[in-house]
C-alpha cells in the first residue's frame, strides 16, 4: 500500500500492522508515525476490518524507541528554529500525535509484542485495547534515564492500565523489565512462546470478529475509554441510555437477538461507516491531531 | 413485603434480597427493577439494616439478563411511540435507573453470585461494594453479541473495578467466562463452593455489622465512590476534614474510642436516619433517578 | 537536625525519615506532623537528596495511628472553641495536611513499613510512590470502628492504588490485616523479612539515584500523579509535549544520550532547585497546606 517503514496486511477481517525496519530494531521515526496514522485512517474507513494487530518485524524488537540517528531521527522532534512560545503548534510530541490517533480508532487494537519495546515502543502500545507479549518481550519506560519525561500521553494512559504506583516505579527507575514482570504488573494480559504470539493475537481478533457487531464494538470502545474519568455515573447513563435506545431498534440488535434464539452464529449487517447512532460522536468535535 | 419478583428478608441486621424468578433464570423486568428500587428505599430507611446481600433463587442463575419475551420484557425498554428527541425523559435505560439507585445506597451492598450473571445480571452487580462468586457463577458482558452496547452505567463502573483493558476485552468479545476468570480479572474478590457462598457473604456482612458505626460506613461509602475521580486530593481533604471534625465530637466516636480502650465490642448508638453530619450530602441535590 | 519525634538521616543521596517514638509505637501527633512537613521542605530543597525512605523506629510499629492521649494528642485535632462554620480554616484534618505535602514532594517517597500501620499510620503512606512491607507489617483502615471516617485524603488515594472495591472492603470492615493480604490487595509491591526491609527499600532508591535525572524524576512524579484524572489524554499531551521540547534541549538529555551511546553510567548535571522547565509548575498556584 505504498508504505516504506510499516507493512499493512488485511485478511479475513483482521489487519496486521508490522513495524518494518528490522535492521534498525523497528526504531520510530516521523515517517513511521505518519504511516501508522495513515493506516489507522484506512482501517477505520474499511468496513471489512474488524480488528488491528500491531507487531514488529523480526524476533528482536517490537520497536526499540525513537530513532536518534541524524539521518532518520530529525522528524521525531519539532524541527526548525528554536521555539520560545510553548503554545506554538510545532511543540507537539510525535509519540502523542500517534497515541491520540490510536485512542480515536473505531476498531479494536491488539498489540503482539514480539521483542524489545522501549520508550515510544511501549508508550505507543498503551492506547491499544489488549496487549500480549512473547517471552522475548522486554519493556522500558526509560525516559528518566535519558534526561526527558514520559511522552505520548503515557502519564494519562499508564496509571489507568497498571495503577499509579506501578507506573511510578517503572517510570522513576527507568528499568528494563521482562515479559513476566509486565504480566505481574498488569501491563500485558498474557505471555506466549515467540512462535505462538501472533496466533494468540489472531485468536482474540477472531473472537471479536466472529461474534460481535462492528457498530457495537466501535461504540463500546469509545464509551469505555471516555467515561471512566467522569465524576459520576450519570454521565455514562446519558450516553448508554441513548445508545441502547437507538441501537435496540437497529438492524444489528434484530440479528443479535434472532441469532441467539436460533442458536446460530450472527451475521451482523451494520457498518461502522454508515450505521453509527446519530448522536455519535457525542463528545463534540475534537481538535485535529496531526 | 408484597414483592412478586424479588424476596426481601431481614434478620440480625442483614437484609438478603433474592432475585426470585427461578423458572425464568431470574431474568430482569421492569417489575423487578421497581421492586429492587423499593427495597433499597426500605433498607436505607431501616436503621436495623447494616448490610444488604444480593443473590438469585435456585442454583442456575443470579440473573440471566433482561427478559426479552413479549409478555414480560416490554417494561425494560421505554414504551410508547418512538422518540426522536434523545433528551426525552423516556429515553432512560432501565439497568441504569437501577444502578444509579444502588450507587446511592447508604448501606453496604454485597453480591453473592450463585450462577449465570449475563447482561444486566452482571452490570447490576457493579455498583455493589463487594462481589463474591460461587463455582457455579458464569458472567457475560454480551452486549456486542446482541448488537447493543454496555448499559447500566457499566462503562463508568467496570473500568474502575477491573481496569480499562480487562473491561474492553470482556465487552469487545462479549464472551461468557467462569468464576475463575472473574477472580483473575478482579471482578470478584473470592470464589466459593455453591453451598458456602451465602455464609461467606454473611460473614462479611457480620464483620461490618458487629464492628463498625453505621454512620461511619454510610459516609465511607459515599466518600470512596465519589472522590476518586477528582483532579486533586484537595477535594477529598475538604470533605474528610469536615467529617472528621463533626464525627469526632459525636456519639459514635465516643463509643468507638471507649470500647477500644476497654477492649470490648462496640455498641454504636448513631443512626443513619438521624445522625449523619449536617453537611451530608455534600455533593448537592441529585436529579431523581426513577 | 533538631527534631524530637522523627529522625532524618541523609547519606549517599538517600534520606531516611524515621518516625521516632518507639515507646508510643510511633503514634502520630501534631509535632510529628510539623516535623515531617519540615523534613519534606529540606529534602525538596537539597539537590543531594534523590529519594526519601520512610520507616518506623523499633520492630513493632511503623505508626500505630493518632496519639489520643491527653498530653500528646491535642494538636492532632483543631483546638480552641467549637467551630460552627465548617469552612473555618481551623477545620483541617492533620493527616490531610501531611498527605497533601507528601503529594507535592519533588523527590520519590518509598515507605518501608516495619510493623503496625493503623489509621493515619497507613493513610500517610498512600501518597508515597512505592510501598514495601516487612513480614511484621499489619494494616488497618480502622476509622469506621472508631466512629469516624477515612482521613488524610485516603478516599482519593486508596481507590487509585487498590481499586474501589478493595478500598471499600478494608474501610467498611475496618479490619486489621497482615502483609500478605496487603500484597494480594495491591497496597504494597513486595513483602520482605524484617531484617531485609530497609535494604530492599535502599535498593530501589539506589536504582533511581544511580540511573536517572533528578529533574526528570521530579517531573515524572508530578505528571503521573496529576494527569490520570483528566477526561482526555489531550491534557497530558500538552504537558508532555512541552516537557519533551524543553528537556530534550537541556543538559540532562545531552548526558542521557551520550552516556547511553558510550555505555557508561550517567552523571546528570541538572538540579531540581534550578533546572526545572520554565513552565513548572503548570497546574497553577496551589493553596498553602499548613
Amino acid at each position: 500500500m505504498g508504505y516504506s517503514q510499516i507493512a499493512l496486511d488485511i485478511s479475513e477481517g483482521i489487519a496486521t500492522l508490522t513495524l518494518n525496519r528490522p535492521e534498525k530494531m523497528n526504531a520510530f521515526t516521523g515517517t513511521m508515525m505518519n504511516e501508522i496514522i495513515d493506516a489507522m485512517d484506512r482501517t477505520d474507513a474499511d468496513d471489512a476490518v474488524r480488528a488491528v494487530i500491531f507487531t514488529g518485524a523480526g524476533d528482536r524488537a517490537f520497536c526499540a524507541g525513537a530513532d536518534l540517528t541524524p539521518e532518520d531521527g530529525r522528524a521525531v522532534f519539532a524541527s526548525g528554529d528554536p521555539v520560545e512560545d510553548l503554545s506554538d503548534p510545532r511543540v507537539r510530541d510525535g509519540g502523542g500525535l500517534l497515541t491520540l490517533r490510536l485512542y480515536h480508532s473505531k476498531k479494536p487494537l491488539i498489540s503482539a509484542c514480539n521483542g524489545a519495546a522501549v520508550g515510544v515502543g511501549i508508550t505507543m502500545q498503551l492506547p491499544m485495547d489488549i496487549r500480549l507479549a512473547s517471552e522475548n518481550a522486554r519493556y522500558g519506560f526509560v525516559f528518566a534515564r535519558r534526561g526527558i519525561v514520559p511522552e505520548a500521553c503515557s502519564s494519562w494512559f499508564l496509571p489507568r492500565l497498571v495503577g499509579v504506583s506501578q507506573a511510578l516505579e517503572w517510570c522513576m527507575t527507568g528499568r528494563i523489565f521482562d515479559a513476566q514482570e509486565a504480566l505481574r504488573g498488569g501491563l500485558v494480559r498474557s505471555v506466549h512462546p515467540q512462535g505462538e504470539l501472533l496466533d494468540a493475537a489472531r485468536g482474540l481478533a477472531r473472537e471479536i470478529a466472529d461474534n460481535t457487531s462492528a457498530v457495537s464494538v466501535a461504540m463500546t470502545r469509545a464509551m469505555l475509554w471516555r467515561n471512566p474519568s467522569g465524576d459520576h455515573p450519570m454521565a455514562a447513563h446519558k450516553v448508554d441510555s441513548r445508545a441502547i435506545y437507538r441501537l435496540s431498534k437497529g438492524v444489528d440488535a434484530k440479528e443479535g437477538v434472532q441469532s441467539f434464539l436460533e442458536k446460530r452464529p450472527p451475521a451482523f449487517p451494520g457498518r461502522v461507516s454508515a450505521d453509527m447512532p446519530d448522536f455519535y460522536p457525542w463528545w463534540g468535535e475534537e481538535p485535529p491531531y496531526a
